[in-house]
């Protein structure tokens, strides 16, 4: 594993959950709330009387809803100085004496027991983006009763072949810029003397990782899909290790099953399981496949993936796809390679 | 001094100058560029056969002139990967036995000989944000001859009184957000059972630090100008010291020229001199005044400055102005003081 510089990735990651700005996004997301909020209040018997660890609380939300359902004491820890926002609203709300906010990453703090639950959203981008479930396992080793529970219970990571015009609409946006450089070079050349057509690849390679090699935020349409989505990730939190998620690897058969289509992308997006309720996916990511395959029903697509934590930043993931046609008549075509950025 | 944690600071000071993307940004200030190209090509006689050094050498493009300009040997020192790119780019332009690149930070390096010309693009926004200055002089300090010159030789920051409409448009952006705010405290009640009203306050607090006391870097009409302009600080680069700095104060009188105006904001940029050449602002800092004040030619604003480097991070900079009404009948109005952050 990398050495991990723990002073640069705190200041880095903590940095927006500090603000009041950023919890509030969270806050509205409807999906996340409805998820959490009858994850809790449906499975109240197993928040009664019992104690709860609410890792990274943040606002404090999922504290103080443990504590409504019914907790006999809530742990709520919190690494930024939201905590201070939190323990304001665990008193204004009327759980003070349940709720005790701890500020401290969950790693470096002491509790005065074991708890029964362990409660979290943890999840980032295709679910392990910002590695904070590594936190969470730590809580859980030092923390969970032998027969405790975990909030959420299991999560799965997937994978789609779609179709989308993204694809199109990025290379534009390249030779839109890759345009504006040629101007810049001639110009530097003319008004300044000097050449800068040496760096033309350079900038090129940046801006492709940009447009094309970074993963896309997006909200697709059922419609997109063309052919059969694949589990290429299954966990169960109770038992998950950080060793596990360090190093995402899979191989999958997506079979198409519409006509005449063009596989631009995969779609990637993950589920997580609360006992008896789920969150489904609000949003999905795009990994652009360049160049996009023309496919049809009855063809496949064996896609190799894996997802390692990015070098610079262990919160950060790099991942290579490697995909390769099967023709319904037989035909095989080359395997191709790309690399994809989660940032 | 506050200690800055070199590992966290680099991490995230670097890390935008290692971008292609971020050096044509500044390759794109034709103010900027114009201002150093004459300053190396009509002071040639500096750079003859003489030894140069270039603080943060980035695409290594003052470097490049330096050479063109007649230079001996120009040591050209970057922290980041762009270091490659200048190396390349001082190649493809010929010059590569006069420009020897340097992988490190110049605090660190190590020069087989002392240098005639010190030449660096360390100017943040208000000159002093980056706190790359500081470089420069630990870099003079090393490597100067005693009769070394600067480029720039000298830098000086001016305050004026201003007219802006952009007030009243943050204070609309403010109340929107509020009223967002607002509706979200309601439905959160409504749907989690959970009362934010507690956490409006500190809202409040964290978005007036965003639109109301965040310096606001905009293109300013002369004619928004109501009054004299003064100089708060005024360095000579070749005696300057990080103490000299790390704190800057300063008290001015601003006659008002204009009648019937209000004073809405300052504005703040500064200038830099080169031998015979001069880099003039493009574009200036606002600093808003909050509550404005109405002001009538003969009038006089007494403004009290100070600026010191964020406690968080020391290349951003704490501002405070205390600002004071003197009318020419001689009624004095009370001081006002704000804060104002440059991030
Ligand atoms: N190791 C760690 N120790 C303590 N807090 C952590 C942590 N890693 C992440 N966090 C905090 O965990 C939060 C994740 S965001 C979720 C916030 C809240 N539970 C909600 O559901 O709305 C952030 O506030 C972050 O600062
Ligand atoms: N202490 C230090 N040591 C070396 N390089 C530094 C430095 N502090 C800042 N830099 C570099 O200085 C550059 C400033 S931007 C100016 C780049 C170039 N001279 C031009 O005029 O276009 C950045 O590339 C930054 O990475």
């Amino acid at each position: 594993a990398p050495v991990v510089d723990k002073e640069v990735d705190f200041a880095n990651y903590f940095c927006t959950y500090a603000y009041l700005y950023h919890q509030k996004e969270m806050l509205c997301d409807r999906v996340r709330m409805d998820a959490y909020h009858s994850a809790v209040f449906r499975n109240a018997h197993h928040f009664r009387d019992k104690v709860v660890l609410d890792v990274g609380t943040g606002s404090g939300i999922l504290a103080i809803w443990s504590a409504q359902a019914g907790a006999r004491k809530v742990y709520a820890v919190e690494a930024t100085n939201m905590a201070e926002h939190a323990r304001e609203l665990a008193r204004a709300n009327g759980v003070t004496d349940i709720v005790e906010v701890i500020q401290g990453t969950v790693e470096d703090i002491e509790l005065p027991e074991k708890v029964d639950v362990i409660i979290s959203e943890w999840m980032g981008y295709f679910l392990l983006r910002e590695s904070m479930f590594d936190s969470v396992i730590c809580a859980r080793d030092r923390w969970l009763k032998p027969d405790g529970v975990m909030y959420p219970s299991h999560a799965r990571m997937w994978l789609a072949p779609i179709r989308t015009g993204l694809g199109d609409k990025k290379m534009e946006d390249l030779d839109v810029a890759m345009d504006d450089w040629g101007q810049f070079v001639e110009e530097t050349q003319v008004y300044y003397g000097v050449n800068m057509n040496v760096l033309s690849k350079a900038y090129r390679a940046e801006h492709e990782k940009f447009y094309l090699k970074s993963s896309i935020w997006n909200n697709l349409h059922p419609n997109q899909v063309i052919g059969q989505a694949a589990v290429i990730k299954e966990m169960d939190c109770l038992t998950a290790t950080v060793d596990e998620i360090r190093e995402i690897r899979a191989q999958v058969m997506l079979p198409i099953s519409l006509d005449g289509a063009r596989l631009a992308a995969l779609a990637g997006w993950f589920d997580v399981h609360f006992r008896g309720s789920k969150q489904n996916p609000a949003n999905e990511e795009v990994f652009l496949l360049t160049p996009s395959l023309k496919v049809s029903k009855g063809d496949s697509v064996n896609v190799s993936f894996s997802m390692v934590r990015s070098k610079e930043n262990h919160r950060l993931m790099d991942m290579e796809f490697t995909y390769e046609l099967h023709e319904f008549s037989g035909k095989q075509h080359p395997a191709i390679t790309t690399k994809m950025y989660l940032e």
